[in-house]
């Protein structure tokens, strides 16, 4: 399978269709942005980190029996992917208060949930990816109520899969933001990338961040923590 | 009942305590502010008008079984009501597109929903009353589940009353305000008030803004608006 034209630049990827309707080719980029795009950086090698790891997370997922967009890893920062509609929703799942949330409620980061969260933004860039609830996202028919249960349930469950493979490599999975997408006969997968740029990921022991917060928060060794996690992911998958 | 000590002044009301530890007394002011408090002015008589209306809609609501605050109305701009611990959540149903809603999803004004929608904001001045939702209110112990399913389930009913209602004077309910408190047994009720300041109000059939709008938008007639709402009100009830 070969790229074709490219569809899409986003902040951490290229989207080129191929020869397939129904398949498309994610390219991963060493570009990193935060604070809806207002910093902008460069961390060497994480395109090839966040594929590698994105891919076998959505292939361990997919055998505890979450659909993903998830074909096949084509090279270092390739990836052929099932063509979706994305939902518009940014999905974020939080077992610790971190980042935006605590900002948001004035409380400190590190407060362990009872249970864990879930919340939507709606992926719209001139808005500023608002918050956004269940009723309110049917009301402006951006999912319907089934697609929306679909995407909770998933999310959860990826939580405590996720919550419990990170455990055994001596990572606290603290947050991540999910995208689901549609594919053409309508059924919900997991879409977009599970990484150190889209989770926050915590040392068990020592509480050190391993993820983007090193980026977006100028904490140095940005390379060293995804390399770190990429690591323990090797080791432990 | 006389009023004690003032033991708190709101934007638009003073509340004083009584010779009874379980009772209140809210007086309402004419001052009117907007956009948390950067745009302030009066509105001349608006206190009496929302003291009298939002007893007459609690009484009207307590009808109805939703259980509120309300005890007697004791003047023209005073009422006893039922000391609560206010639940720091306001409570906000919308039928119609509007205002915060509108500028916030980036749609028109006046899109009918197909079912009424709820959302929930942290009451907190300092973060600017933040958007929340009900698995982050639970996880910062702003309220239980119990608790949050007993506010939905009044705020839902008082939609269905109120709109019924207001549709029999020619009105449109499009959105509006609501807070709940706990009495010293724990059980939820309404407090706060029901008036033009926290619920929009548009003529059936011309669409005129009957409410608070006209002074946040310097549109005008604002008394004049207010006191159309209470005749109407007072034809009706």
């Amino acid at each position: 399978m070969i790229r074709k034209e490219q569809i899409y630049e986003g902040k951490a990827k290229k989207v080129y269709s191929t020869d397939d309707p129904e398949l498309l080719i994610v390219s991963y980029k060493d570009d990193a942005t935060a604070f809806n795009g207002l910093k902008k950086g460069t961390i060497a090698g994480k395109g090839v980190i966040n594929n590698k790891m994105s891919n076998l997370m959505m292939q361990y997922l997919e055998k505890k029996g979450v659909p993903t967009h998830f074909v096949e890893e084509l090279s270092d920062r390739d990836t052929l992917v099932k063509k979706v509609s994305i939902v518009p929703l940014e999905v974020i799942v939080r077992n610790i208060s971190a980042g935006s949330f605590s900002q948001r409620y004035g409380v400190d980061e590190g407060i362990v949930f009872d249970e864990p969260t879930i919340e939507f933004s709606y992926k719209n860039d001139e808005l500023g990816d608002p918050l956004i609830n269940e009723y309110h996202a049917k009301a402006l028919k951006i999912a319907t109520e089934k697609e929306i249960e679909t995407i909770k349930k998933y999310a959860f469950k990826i939580n405590d899969e996720l919550k419990n493979f990170w455990k055994g490599c001596g990572i606290t999975l603290v947050d991540f933001k999910l995208e689901f997408g549609k594919l053409s006969d309508g059924s919900i997968v997991l879409a977009d990338e599970i990484s150190p740029d889209t989770s926050r990921l915590w040392d068990s022991e020592t509480g050190m961040k391993l993820d983007k917060d090193r980026f977006r928060r100028d904490l140095g060794g940005v390379k060293e923590a995804y390399g770190e996690v990429m690591k323990r992911l090797l080791e432990n998958i």
